[in-house]
């Protein structure tokens, strides 16, 4: 007999490459001093809360019964924050969903789990379309799915859908779409978006069944020049849109988010039910539920994105000023700056020479990349701008 | 394909006897008037949370800063949470644990899950001992463990170590425990707890393995006549404490909880590690960063727990005079009464006609009796005994 599962073990020693970055800069902080090191390893909300956010709190506690306030909810999540949310929902994109297609969840990797849990048949498998957030694996794996990627278009970081072609296969039960995307920043555009929808849909015919699109969009209001994110349940009925109020709202420590099956999708009440049925399995009783009621009262409110605009205008001309060629990120708070060598780690090592952290792309399932977060504050993008110039200066 | 996981469908579409009776409940209150409905179906804590837990939140909102406040907190959670935790619990039990040996978790739920999926292996075997929390069942068979019952025992509700016996064997890898026990009331003796551990180190031994036992401790400090509740991890090396909260400090709804990995425990940072693996695969980012931070602040205290005693001496007491036959319970808030008849849902159902809810114990794993959750007002349960006294007479 095993001691104990050496999958979760495993998992649970291997750090990812982001946090063991960000604990290196912790330590080299403590060396050199905090405002030396130009950490730019996390996507970290760095805006504070919108007020509506402590505003609600405070109401809360001062007119709610305790034991109501911090009562359970329904497993579902209390019935008038879905209300609320649906009706935002379908006042923003028309959607027609209602309450009953909401599930209240711990934040998008417990949204992400439970869905994929919820899927998960013996055999069935799971697309992710590079470059993607590295936990895709894990949770697909997790939920028994096998995990399959679709390598990165290398042009516009849209979808590179020859290879798309041959991913999809009469195995396929899901694809995770993420846009605006970590890491890329890019937003995928309508036209993409059409033709994945046509393509899936095609496929669907082929195979008999449905592939589910589960839209990871915890970047939905994060984008800085008014571009259009397409609403994917208007696009495709077999959509299952898997949203956190983390980043949005500058609460991710919080863990609040949703699940939404459209009510256009393939057999979506049984979907519903493996929905509540695998968030009970996986031993989420209810989404936290004074904080479901804070965002019930601060839908359609974000933190000042303003900040993170100006960041990536200052980080992006500054960059492509000194020759570094990065894709022009319209959303997210993520800049991926193509490297000068084509090993990303080995780049990534030299960038700390100059305090500069920066991930390297491969766990994204794209190599030649750093990944850039710039939530940060532009004062510390503003000091760190001579070792960007310094280190690629090497590479000449 | 099917379309989706089957199991994940059924548990969402099958509600515990619990819910139903309560969602019965509510209906029922509609139509007779709250007043009517004689509700002690579910196990949600009636009393406010002590002041403590909304002074710690005002006072987390006004002095620190946003960012920080609703930022994640590393995966294990908060060190300084995690210090304060272990001083506690050092100071309280003497039980020499460490920040590094606990894992914030978003609830007791949560505690189990994750500690099942990190000790998990293809042919282990979870045991729990009958009555017992449903949805044990549950959790033990999502973690992929062969789940085994140990039959109640009917006198004492201790533990039926003949049974026991004969339920251990070579695949046995962990045992729950839960005491003060949902739904008996019963907390274990010492002495019970000594004979269960000296018999687990020997079948440790005899198979030459672990045994973890796993002490799910939501009701600890619901004790009410000063009686002791011994801690497991200086009774067993190979201890694995799920606590949560939400009792104690009446904040279900607030997931937030802890997992305490005993520093003596067989292999134990490879224990930890794995529940840190498992709550990585699970989904669970962070527990909730501001509960933390509040629980961190209110260790050592309980919401008032003398309306507890007051519910449990006035319902023991008039219940046995009416003839009733209960278990005395020394803690949780449950009362765990026989049915004069042997098909506790039978007697279940002729409760409604008195507009009694109670929950019937097949579903704990023992049949022949009824749970009773006294938190509730103490109002409700002087109006509702001369029901309980008139259902009692048609068995006469």
């Amino acid at each position: 007999m095993k001691i104990v599962n050496e999958r979760m073990e495993a998992l649970g020693n291997v750090r990812s490459v982001i946090r063991d970055l960000f604990e290196y800069g912790l330590q080299r902080k403590k060396e050199v001093g905090a405002e030396n090191v130009y950490d730019y390893s996390l996507g970290n909300p760095s805006v504070p809360a919108p007020a509506c956010v402590d505003e609600a709190i405070e109401d809360l506690l001062q007119h709610t019964d305790s034991v109501q306030l911090h009562g359970y909810t329904s497993a579902q999540g209390a019935e008038d924050v879905r209300q609320a949310v649906a009706a935002y929902v379908n006042e923003t994109f028309g959607a027609g969903v209602a309450a009953a297609d909401l599930y209240m969840t711990c934040g998008a990797a417990a949204s992400l789990t439970i869905t994929l849990h919820a899927l998960s048949t013996p055999g069935d498998e799971c697309i992710a379309i590079a470059p993607f957030f590295p936990e895709y694996r894990v949770f697909a794996e997790g939920a028994g799915l096998k995990f399959r990627v679709v390598p990165a278009d290398r042009e516009a970081f849209q979808i590179d859908f020859a290879s798309l072609e041959e991913t999809v296969n009469a195995h396929t039960k899901a694809l995770i779409v993420n846009s605006p995307n970590n890491p890329s920043g890019v937003v995928y555009t309508r036209k993409t978006l059409e033709r994945l929808c046509t393509f899936l849909g095609e496929k669907e015919l082929e195979y008999g069944h449905p592939i589910y699109l589960i839209s990871d969009e915890p970047y939905r209001e994060l984008v800085y020049d008014g571009q259009e994110v397409p609403y994917l349940p208007n696009l495709y009925d077999d959509t299952i849109v898997c949203y956190s109020f983390s980043k949005s709202l500058s609460l991710p420590g919080d863990r609040i988010g949703y699940i939404l099956v459209s009510p256009k999708a393939c057999e979506h009440r049984a979907v519903y039910a493996a929905v509540a049925g695998a968030g009970r399995s996986l031993g989420y009783v209810c989404a936290p539920a004074m904080m479901q009621r804070v965002i019930a009262r601060c839908l359609g409110k974000t933190s000042d994105l303003n900040i993170y605009r100006e960041n990536r205008d200052l980080l992006y001309n500054a960059l492509t000023s000194y020759g570094y060629e990065a894709v022009y990120p319209d959303g997210a708070f993520y800049l991926f700056v193509k490297t000068p060598i084509d090993d990303a780690g080995a780049f990534a090592e030299r960038a700390k020479a100059y305090d500069l952290l920066l991930v390297p792309s491969d766990s994204f399932g794209c190599g030649g990349y750093v990944r850039i977060s710039y939530c940060v504050s532009t004062d510390m993008i503003r000091r760190s701008l001579p070792a960007f110039e310094k280190l690629i200066s090497e590479y000449r």
